[in-house]
């Protein structure tokens, strides 16, 4: 996996629904009812990023999760962060 | 439920597994073999929180989990906290 260009993420962002690009991560907050209709949220990226082998870093408060992609091995975005990000905004 | 005291917090948390009290919160870090294994102790945790009606601020990097427990009505760490935590040591 090659790391893209900064011009190349500010291209892809545009096929996302509104994720930025922050610190050298995809970032996004999603917001829901409540904390389990959140956890099902994360239980179901859970499922995805296992099956790619991709892993979020991410965080929960009550009803909120914040998700931020990066492939560390290639020291920054690839097109595995764009794929992970456009199946998680699939579940949500 | 009443916010503890600094002196109630240090005393009650020889009770726990190295958590520590750090900007308002207990908190602690726990290690995994890998995703699989760190997501599959946030879904029992989860399961509690839900059930206590009390949950945690979390993080998780792959086989890493950072847990941050706080009584937010309470403006600090209550017996709630405690509760919590000592239910995430003996799921881990």
């Amino acid at each position: 996996m090659t790391k893209l260009s900064s011009e190349e993420i500010q291209s892809k962002l545009q096929t996302l629904n509104n994720w930025s690009f922050e610190d050298n991560f995809l970032q996004k907050q999603f917001g829901f009812k409540d904390f389990s209709e959140a956890f099902g949220f994360m239980s179901r990226v859970a499922l995805i990023a296992e099956k790619l082998d991709h892993h979020p870093n991410w965080s929960n408060v009550y009803n909120k999760v914040d998700i931020r992609l990066q492939t560390h091995d290639a020291g920054g975005i690839t097109e595995k962060d764009f794929k992970l990000a456009t199946l998680i905004d699939k579940i949500a």
